[in-house]
């Protein structure tokens, strides 16, 4: 078993989805050896942000040489691009709809998805997860040669995805993603909160509530206290301790969150 | 690894099941290098219809010689017999109550579970899928001959399917599964909807909805639109773009679906 | 694939969570060989008890070598300590915080985690299951003697099981825990079953609901009625036939049963 045979699967079929039981099936057909990982498959339905977000996070926790087939793809069927990319040492396969614009900040190495030779003999209208990705992550995880998926892309469609805004004294972000847990995810990295000179003063508001202090874990407050904090992902987090900061405060993905000290 | 020791496992014991886990290593204690792979947990509780279509849809996905075990099993410790079949290249394991009759309409080869040297050693009342059904499905991924289960069965029990009535300008048929995006799967097939000369003027009807013309595909349709078309099982599907159609219509299985032109 | 590579995941990060797929990314970057297999992810957030019933249940249907990682942890980031153990064949990787308490009964060899070489070289304070114990995790999968991980611990922090009060001819325990079916899973186990004479004459009560006997199997008793049998676990349950107890006598862990003859 070597890394090369990874394949990770994510998705917004929802858990235990027998759709993703057809793309594994599929895989295991052409190349029984692969290992295959979900990473997800409860990406919001269509929300192509939640998966780029999930993804971006996880994938670099896996090996060199993982191949990650990624399928969120409310445009199935339609005119929207198939890709091969590889950034750095991770490989990527999925629609070119935004859903990879959290990992192709680099210069990636972008293939259409074109040859037939790699895909199943029928390709339905409506799962292009079963009928091309599946076959054309099988045949890469065997070896194949990226160059034989098709022809070279010069770039992926462009996503915007919002920035925080800094100023003297504070900076306005906003919430970018929120986990099974129900914790809010801003996106104010930990860089950006290097510039406050303690953090133990800095005010927090969201949604018309006010936190006092950025602390460092959820062990440290009590149970059912609202506490800012640079969570797993590397960003400030709002979470309520033992509790969810979502269903408590509310809010919704990008709703402000506004840091001062 | 071959595709011999590919096991899939399909339960209603709910995601992420402890009990699956328990079939799991009841499997990987008799066979380490076991692989296997989960189908869905999610079958409604005891809908032995709703586990056989799924089966019948996905069991075909997977690499000849898999074994698929599937417990939905709401006869356990009662009189109802435990099977293993082979169909085509496919393998199976689980109870005769017509969780098969997706998959067994060719001439399939029966065996009875009855040889108690490949069950565990204690047997409970109550869950057969990890006493019986796992470690017989790990024993035939080592190479057991299937003759050695138990004595060769001549049939299944027999289990209706509805089947649609087709006219001279319409059909009646009705919903026969609901997946997991909420898309009301019915049992008119792409073959029977070959004698419609014109599907666009297709008129659809279901549960007081209506729908002009089949399309082809989601991304043809504006968000939020009930279309009708055939979906990636291979029947006649009603769906909301990225949308909930069983939420929205609140229909449910069996409810009928007339197709006239 | 010997079972010294198996290793198996409990949390409460919910199914199908980003964070998990995290975690199986740090093992097989380590180790790419591994087989990891998921026990659940659904234990209630933060429910100990919960935790450690399923693993106890669970652990020992896993083949000898085993290594189970488990993260109910929140304490995480403060002064809880993190510990290796091993329990005749099987190992566990986890927070000491009663996580083990159902597994650790015998004389277990106890290590604490301390030596950072076999951490992640970044460890965050909120998520020491992916920069700790997966890590950790890996290491011996690949054989790593757990000698090297830290200093031999004495004993486990301590952690009361309620145990059943057992009279003349009655006994009185409770809930200690419920299934993904609805199942009430009681303290009473079948050897204390044992002392009743006749259990068909046993009389059941629990938060204002009673039953006559234990029975056998679900099987036996037609649909919707609440019964009392021995489960799959070894301890009486009260189940309702078909249908989720949890929900119709709207019980919870902690609630007396009192078995009366």
């Amino acid at each position: 078993m070597t890394a090369k045979s990874i394949i990770t699967l994510l998705t917004d079929f929802g858990s235990d989805s027998p759709y993703v039981a057809a793309m594994k099936g599929v895989v295991l057909t052409i190349n029984p050896a692969a290992m295959i990982v979900d990473i997800t498959h409860r990406v919001p339905p269509q929300d192509i942000r939640a998966g780029a977000f999930v993804l971006g996070q996880v994938c670099s926790r896996f090996p060199a040489g993982t191949l990650h087939v990624a399928v969120v793809d409310p445009g199935v069927g339609t005119e929207r691009g198939l890709v091969y990319l590889e950034v750095g040492q991770q490989r990527f396969v999925g629609p070119d709809n935004g859903l990879f614009s959290r990992v192709a900040s680099g210069a990636a190495k972008i293939h259409a998805l074109e040859n037939r030779s790699y895909w199943l003999p029928e390709v339905s209208s409506t799962f292009h997860g079963r009928d091309i990705m599946a076959p054309v992550a099988a045949h890469l995880s065997l070896g194949l040669d990226a160059e034989r998926l098709g022809p070279r892309v010069p770039s992926l469609v462009p996503f915007e995805w919002p920035q925080p805004r800094i100023e003297q004294r504070r900076m306005i972000g906003e919430i970018q993603a929120i986990d099974t847990f129900g914790n809010l995810i801003t996106n104010i990295s930990e860089t950006d909160l290097d510039q406050i000179p303690q953090r133990g003063t800095a005010r927090i508001t969201c949604g018309g509530h006010r936190i006092s202090g950025i602390c460092r874990t959820y062990g440290d407050c009590s149970a059912g206290t609202l506490v800012a904090l640079v969570g797993s992902t590397g960003y400030l987090e709002l979470a309520i301790v033992n509790g969810n900061a979502r269903q408590e405060l509310g809010v919704a993905v990008s709703v402000a969150v506004r840091v001062e000290w």
